[in-house]
């Protein structure tokens, strides 16, 4: 991982504690979460759990975690809602690698769901996940007010939705065919990745009480990581170590499809994600030392190699 | 359609005007959810609208309705999150019909969603809809009560996932090389068809405050056309006509499954299917004859010929 901008390493040694910490923690969660029944559906829940636990870089439920630190959040709550957003994102990895679809083979340097087990339990196992993360953002455990648990399951089902990252990967598998120009990309990753970001940065604010008109700020430092992630992503496409990476590069290229690195090159994309990451830690300002860990989180985003 | 038992002429002539009606208002309440984009993802709305508009029997939406009718709801709301109940029974047969699920080519009389679009396009649409459910039941509008929300959004969730819908199907999908006994048949419809039809009652007693300990009755009502129907299910499964159901039947047979009427032979899966019906009604009697519509949905479970 290389850190660059100011204090860096301080930024550095934080962040690599923090996410461990997290890992452990969203690891232990689904791990509850999911115990295995006495019943035929033990192969679903085994699924489930090959999928959710261990593996991830926990990126999403960092950001929930450490925004709602910034207003008081109890960790336990916000590890739980964390986990509800992390849910999501992974059964859309699980959609996402069937043979339908991305056709991979390797995901966190594993074989993928589908190909560990079979392509319908994968299905399952995806679509359990998802009703699972609304089965937690409803409970009255650890959420006891109702009115902020319906606001985190709005937020969360608009960002995977039609509107969120579902109809971003629509406008993305279109993208074989049609020739989309930066404003378009734009637009369909800030569907397909930065919706559920978003909303997690979202649900931070929401569980910490914040109200809509007090959120711009975070609404505006997720918007640029969300593109500054995506275009590390396309970055890593073209340059990244698939051993590290744990999953098939070079995908962009073969499918002839447009990115930020095909539309502004290496360099320019690059500069502008670096760019964007400095843009997104300006919006943090109001917060000083207590964001330090997010500003990290938006600097590890671009940097990393997996 | 036969429909047996007291009073009968007067329930179908009834229960044909209402179901006719909630056709069209859920037909009606989709079509408004699901404007077509100006963008890309207008492939995956039509798909949506393609699955979700026309066509379904409207059980579940209906049940909901009625239900919610005995305790003064009114009817916009209980439509609107009747639609989110349907957009989750939606979501699951396209996903069930997908190749290498059941790989059906043939729903509601027309082609699968994945033979009319493709495989990816279905799971895509699929996952919306899901998503869509929840988006539907989190919005103030038209239920302004966030405790209502929240419960409703915990009942359809806990019904879809691994304890309910999706655990039933893998739990299905087992039955093809387990020789499952009647109670664990039981137990298996319980949880594939019967949790999201118990679901539908008892949201509509949600959206009608009734607590939880006022909602025995219904449960059990629930519970006894949940079991009826799929009885119901498999019979049509070996007797029904294939031009009339809109959809292959004779399945059970060619997988080598236990259904209840290969254990309990065709005249006894009949009769136990009536009894239940007349079982469930029992359960209505403190409604009277406010429970009319809901005692002729019972009658029709069983009697229908799709």
């Amino acid at each position: 991982m290389h850190v660059v901008g100011e204090g860096a390493a301080e930024g550095e040694a934080l962040l690599k504690a923090a996410l461990g910490a997290v890992q452990g923690e969203v690891d232990s969660c689904f791990d509850a979460l999911l115990p295995i029944p006495g019943d035929a559906r033990a192969r679903l829940f085994e699924a489930m759990r090959y999928a959710a636990i261990g593996g991830g870089k926990r990126v999403r439920p960092m950001l929930l975690v450490e925004t709602a630190a910034l207003f008081g959040v109890g960790r336990e709550a916000a590890i739980r809602v964390g986990c509800a957003v992390e849910a999501i994102h992974v059964y859309s990895l699980i959609h996402d690698d069937l043979p339908c679809m991305d056709d991979d083979d390797l995901r966190h340097g594993k074989p993928t769901l589908h190909r560990q087990y079979d392509d319908a339990l994968a299905v399952l196992a995806g679509d359990s996940l998802h009703a699972l993360a609304f089965e937690i953002l409803a409970d009255a455990n650890p959420i006891p007010d109702p009115f902020i648990r319906a606001e985190l399951v709005a937020t969360l089902a608009t960002a995977s939705g039609m509107n969120g990252m579902a109809g971003g990967q629509v406008m993305d598998m279109a993208a074989e065919s049609e020739s989309y120009d930066l404003h378009s990309i734009t637009r369909l990753q800030q569907l397909k990745t930065g919706a559920l970001l978003g909303a997690a940065v979202e649900m931070g604010a929401i569980l910490g009480r914040v109200p809509p008109e007090g959120r711009s700020h975070l609404r505006a430092y997720a918007r640029d990581i969300g593109l500054a992630f995506q275009i590390a992503d396309d970055l890593l496409d073209v340059e990244g170590d698939e051993t590290l990476a744990g999953k098939a590069l070079r995908k962009d290229e073969g499918q002839g499809k447009q990115t930020f690195v095909t539309l502004m090159g290496v360099d320019g994309a690059r500069d502008q994600a670096r760019a964007l990451v400095e843009q997104a830690v300006g919006h943090l300002a109001s917060h000083g030392d207590d964001a330090a860990t997010l500003a990290a989180l938006a600097r590890y985003i671009v940097e990393r190699d997996r």
